[in-house]
Formats: structure tokens, sequence, C-alpha cells
């Protein structure tokens, strides 16, 4: 059993758009990511996904309505609703979901990050 | 869909010790909670319980050690594992856990919160 500091777990990696695993929570993961710029259109098949912003923005565009998220804000995005993040600066996200979720959902993507990959 | 800010919910109310619903990720909830002084010792039977500090410190005793968790730090406490929580000064906590789990887990105190209240 070990303490986690999303600062330090945050200056193990650079690379935007690529979870990492920091947390077991029964079959759930917590997972931090760096993110800027845009990334892709997607839904998740079969589960919500839960945004906590740590650092920063992050804009999530809706096919009805954009949701911006600053610090100390979170969402979660209902399964099967087609989302995409963004943010014009980098920010430092937590996400709570299952463990196995693929960051692009259904869409295979130069972006879909490994799964897996602890910092 | 609406997002969450942490400080306006933690605006919402001053007990102790009962965790208010502000999301549900599929039969998961986030909860926050205003924590000081002891809690008492339980455990959880089925599930994991992770904790994020989002203001102050909050410690959390084991049978072997003391663990204490300042603001940007997470725990999770596996099932099973006996814990006490405790904070010499309020703080303010985000819980991630499965619905309906009961706040003194195995025991039945006057600590015992209701579940499903929101903020």
């Amino acid at each position: 059993m070990k303490k986690i500091n999303f600062k330090e777990k945050f200056a193990n990696f650079d690379e935007h758009w690529e979870p990492k695993v920091i947390a077991k929570l029964n079959n759930y993961e917590f997972k931090l990511v760096k993110v800027k710029d845009d990334f892709i259109w997607h839904h998740h098949e079969t589960t919500d996904e839960a945004f906590v912003v740590l650092e920063g923005i992050l804009g999530i565009e809706f096919e009805e309505e954009t949701i911006m998220l600053e610090k100390g804000e979170m969402l979660v995005v209902p399964k099967g609703t087609k989302h995409r993040p963004f943010a014009k600066k980098e920010a430092q996200i937590l996400i709570v979901e299952p463990g196995n979720v693929v960051n692009t959902g259904n869409v295979e993507d130069k972006l879909t990050a490994p799964n897996d990959e602890w910092v």
C-alpha cells in the first residue's frame, strides 16, 4: 500500500493523450493523462468515463454543446455519448474508468494508446 | 450532463464524516466528505476504497503503519483492510467506490452515515 502523489507521477512522462495507470480500485483504474490540442471524436460502447481536471483547462465537445472544465472540476461522460476532448494549453487530467478501456473508444486511430502503461 | 465544481459542492454542507454523492460512474460513486478529528476502525468486506485529498491533510491509520495524505495525493485501501481515518484540521476528501458502501464498513456506529445523500 503506497500513497500516490499526482505531481510526482506527472513528472514521469511528457507525451500527450497517452493515459498512464496509477492505481487500481477493484476492476477500475485511475489514470493520469497530459492533454494538448485536439483529440478525436469517439465514444465508449460499454462504460461511462470520469474526467477530473488537476491542472489547466479541458474542453469536451459534444454533439449539442461544449463543456469547459477547469482545475477542481469533473464530468462524467455517459456511455455511448460521442465526445471530443481538446485543450488549448497543456492540461493534466485524472481519468477513472474500468480497466482495459481504449482511449479512442470505438475508433482505431494514430492517437489510440496502449493500455496498462503504469507510471 | 453537467460539470461538477468541487468547491461549489463543498459549500453546500458542513458536517464531518458524512459523504455526499456528487456523481455516478456506472455503478460506482464519487463522493465528497469533510473530515475532522477521529473516525473509527473499520474495514470494507467486498470492495477497495479510493481516497483523494482535495484540501488539507488526511491521516489513515493501519495496523502496521500510518499514512499521511496531503492535497494532491491519493491512496487505495484494499478490501478487507482495517483502517482508521483521522484529520487534525478539517480536510476535504474525494472518495471513489461502488454505490451503497457504508462509511463505517463492518461497524454500526454513531458515525454511520446514510447513503445516497447528494449535494
